[in-house]
C-alpha cells in the first residue's frame, strides 16, 4: 500500500493564502498520508518580541534554552494546532504530534564540537508502530520539527531529515513516497531559471553537480537527506513546488525525481 | 475497570518544583489514567511581552484572535509538550492532545450574548472511543484547555470543565475516578481555616452552603463541573490538594468528595 509524506517549510507556512491552498491540496490526497512541517519565520519575530536572540551558523539555529521554549511554543503549538484545525475543516482527520508525544520519535542531544548547537535532536528512532496505528484509523499524523530525549528535554530537530528519517521507518509497511515541497519546481540546474529542473538526479549526477558547484549551497542538506532516504528503502522521493503537488502525485509529473542510480 | 482523571491548574504549573513533584506522583499512578493541564500566568505573561492584552470578565479570559494564538502556543505547545517530555522521562508514556487532534473534543463558539468571549468553545462531543484506544496501548493522554470547531478556529477552554467532559465521556468504558488537584486541602467551610475541609459535599449541603455564602466565589465553577459529572456516570469525584493526590488516590483519603446525595 502507498503512503504519501509531504514536507513543507517557512515558504508556505509565512503565507495564510498559500498554507490554505495548500492544506486544500493535501486534504484531497486519497490514501493514508502524513505531513511535517518546518517553522517559517514566525519563530525568529515572536522571538524578537519575547527579547531572545536568535543565532544562525551555517543556515542552522542555535538553540538555548530561551529559543528551545520558543520553538516548542510556535512549532508544537500555533503552527502545529492551526494546521490540524484547518484540515478538520477540509474533512481531514489529522493528529498533530511533536517527537515526545507517544516516544513517536527519540532523539538525543547533539553533542557540543566546535559549535554548540544547544538542545538540538539528532534522531535516533522512529516508532512507525505507533504511527501505523494511527493511519489505520484513518488519522493523519502532522509532525512539528521537534524531538525529545528521555531525560525530559524537547529538542529542535531539522524538518528535512525528520521527514526523511520518517519516511524511512513507514518503509517498514508501506510503499512510501516522500515529497519535499519547496517554493522552486524542483532542483534547478541554474538558480535563475526557474525552468531549469533537473527532473532525474541520481547520486553520480548529484556528486558531479556538487563538485561543479552547480548544486545551490542550501539545497545540500535537502539533497543529503532525499538520497539518504532513498537508499534505505523509501520508494520514490520528489522535490517540486509545493503548488505542484497534485500534479506530481497523480501524474508523476514535475519536481526532481531522486533515484539511486 | 478503573480509570483516574486528574486535573492540575496553574498553582502547580506556576512553580517548576511543584510541577516536578506533582509529575512524579502522577507518573506513580498504576493503570490507565488521564491528566488535564490549564495554563497559568505563563499566559498572561507571554501575551503581555508580546503586546497583547488581557482582559477578564468573571474571571474568565477573553480570547480575541491574538489572544487564541496565545493559548494555542503557551497551553498547546510550551505547557503541554513539556509535560509530555517530562512524563516520559519517568516512564510514563503519554501523548500531548487539544481537542482538535483527532477531532477529540469538538465545540462551539460561544454564542455572543452580553459579553463577547471570542474564540471560546462549549464542549460538545468527547470523542471517548479514540481515548480508549490510546489507553488500551498504555498511553497517557495530556490535555491542554484548548477544543475546535469544525470551521477550522482554535477554541480556549475552561480546564475544569474540560477535565468534567472527558471524565463522563469515559464513563461509557471505565469507572471513572475525577480528581481536582488545586492549592487547598479541599472545599473549605473557612476559606482561612486550611483545616476546615469538608469531606463529603453533596447536593443539599452545597445548595445550603451557596445560600449561606459560605463557598467561596471562585470554587462554584469547579463545584458546578464536580456535581455536573457526579450526575453524569463518573463514579468518584474528588477535589484536593495535588500534593496530597497519591493519599487521596491510595487510602481515599483526605479532599473533599462529592456525592450525588
Amino acid at each position: 500500500m502507498q503512503l504519501n509524506i509531504l514536507k513543507i517549510g517557512g515558504n508556505v507556512l509565512d503565507k495564510p493564502e498559500d498554507l490554505e491552498s495548500f492544506l486544500n491540496k493535501f486534504s484531497s490526497i486519497d490514501g493514508p498520508k502524513i505531513l511535517i512541517h518546518g517553522g517559517g519565520k514566525i519563530a525568529t519575530n515572536i522571538a524578537k518580541k519575547l527579547g531572545v536572540k536568535t543565532t544562525m551558523v551555517e543556515g542552522r539555529r542555535i538553540t538555548d534554552e530561551a529559543m528551545r521554549d520558543v520553538v516548542t511554543m510556535v512549532y508544537g503549538g500555533l503552527v502545529n494546532k492551526q494546521i490540524v484545525a484547518k484540515l478538520q475543516s477540509k474533512n481531514c482527520n489529522s493528529i498533530g504530534l511533536t517527537g515526545a508525544d507517544a516516544k513517536v520519535i527519540l532523539a538525543s542531544k547533539r553533542p557540543v564540537t566546535t559549535t554548540d548547537y544547544g538542545f538540538v535532536g539528532d534522531i535516533e528512532t522512529v516508532n512507525h508502530v505507533f504511527i501505523k496505528t494511527l493511519l489505520d484509523q484513518k488519522i493523519t499524523p502532522v509532525f512539528a520539527p521537534l524531538t525529545f530525549d528521555m531525560t525530559g528535554n524537547m529538542l529542535n530537530t531539522n524538518a528535512d531529515t525528520q521527514a526523511a528519517a520518517i519516511a524511512v521507518a513507514m518503509a517498514n509497511h508501506f510503499e512510501v513516497n516522500l515529497i519535499y515541497c519547496f517554493e522552486k519546481k524542483g532542483v534547478l540546474i541554474d538558480i535563475n531559471n526557474e525552468n531549469s529542473v533537473i527532473e532525474n538526479l541520481n547520486q553520480d549526477l548529484y556528486k558531479k553537480l556538487k563538485t561543479d558547484g552547480v548544486i545551490n549551497e542550501g539545497m545540500i542538506p535537502k539533497l543529503d537527506n532525499a538520497f539518504n532516504a532513498i537508499m534505505s528503502g523509501v520508494r520514490q522521493v520528489i522535490i517540486c513546488d509545493a503548488n505542484n503537488v497534485i500534479e506530481v502525485i497523480k501524474s508523476k509529473k514535475g519536481g526532481t525525481t531522486i533515484t539511486q542510480n
